[in-house]
């Protein structure tokens, strides 16, 4: 496996915040590695400071999961498979934001995004997932 | 940007708690400065022990979104946008009894009530935050 | 039993501001009742963050201990009886400037006062109790 | 007071990095704002995982105390006054590598910095506070 380097992290990191600034909403952008680590992170001027905590555990949420975070909203409904899973490992986040990164097929990190609607937070998290493509 | 002093923190709480003895519903008042840290905090006579955590909690709550807590109960509800956002950050109150303090449109505070129905708290939160502008 | 009201806790705290104001250093200052729950608080201009919460522990720990938190300084030292005493009941604070309140005998509540050395810390403490006698 | 920008904290963080690639020592260095709250984080390739937290918490405890965490250590070792501290707050760290940042004497932010000795994490953390005076 060729784990994510810092470099790789701040390309991330960067696309997204370019991504933000063009769709005009400030943003929080975490990068970890494929152990849920932090390695980047950067909280754009007016960006709202409960999303420094919900951009970490997106992208941590990714990597426990090896899914979107999108991909978890409907299952954890009222009545759904994995109600409450949100309470477990210590807390986590199942709205979009929060997209794994793979190169050749292996889990080597995760992009998590807050601080927009979850459709501008998916936006940027993809922008910045893209960057490492 | 002009912070909160304890002066302005016990002008809002005063206000908050004799809206409180006016209503006839003993109250938690909190108020917090910009980076959600406790100011002044007071707890009338017979009001509900929860409420000290709860009345602190919806204070720094209004700090982390730069919103009032009641805002966000329609956005955390199943199958709502922001389901499971109370989970996040330490722990968020998402029902009403926050509300930000701005001062020449920058946020320098919040303050949090709790102990009555919502609707008490926010007439109580209302009342202190008034009390600054 | 007579239960703190909160006009005792305003008493003891204001009591405990007008003596750190007159000894120079800005405080934090808690009240609690007999069951270690805030009654009210303050925090002086100038006067460190870190002492919101441990004010409160000071507190909290004369209550659950009832002894002044002086007390407990040499029994947690390495080697002495209590040595890790401060890592149970969710974090007790083992130096001075906590003090219980008693009423005809009983524990009815307690100060706790953080921000300066130890010494100034237990004389607003000493200050804020003795307004109660 | 003028709040740190994320173009401030980036300033800061890249001085930080330059001086821990000088030392060959790598390191994870965040930057806080005036309430401690995360602005922006690095980790370089190599350095511990574990001090994903401690910088943060370094930066935080700086903010907290408004002092170097370096001034801590005496104070908390047994014996010593604030034996104990780093229990409360939340979890502090006592050891040097986190910094205050001051504009026209206000406190408007911090730097933490681990993954190497205590002496290589100030000389970075000092580099990083350098950056922006």
């Amino acid at each position: 496996m060729q784990r994510l380097t810092l470099q790789d992290a701040e390309k991330a990191l960067a696309a997204g915040l370019a991504k933000a600034t063009e769709i005009g909403q400030p943003m929080n952008v975490a990068v970890v590695d494929d152990g849920g680590h932090l390695l980047a992170f950067a909280r754009q001027d007016g960006a709202i400071r409960v999303s420094i905590d919900i951009a970490q555990r997106k992208a941590r949420t990714s990597i426990l999961m090896n899914l979107p975070t999108a991909a978890l909203t409907p299952l954890v409904q009222p009545g759904a498979e994995l109600y409450g899973l949100e309470q477990t490992s210590g807390g986590l986040v199942t709205f979009g934001g929060g997209i794994p990164i793979h190169r050749d097929g292996e889990l080597v990190g995760a992009v998590g995004v807050s601080a927009g609607s979850v459709e501008q937070d998916v936006t940027v998290a993809e922008a910045a997932v893209a960057a490492l493509a």
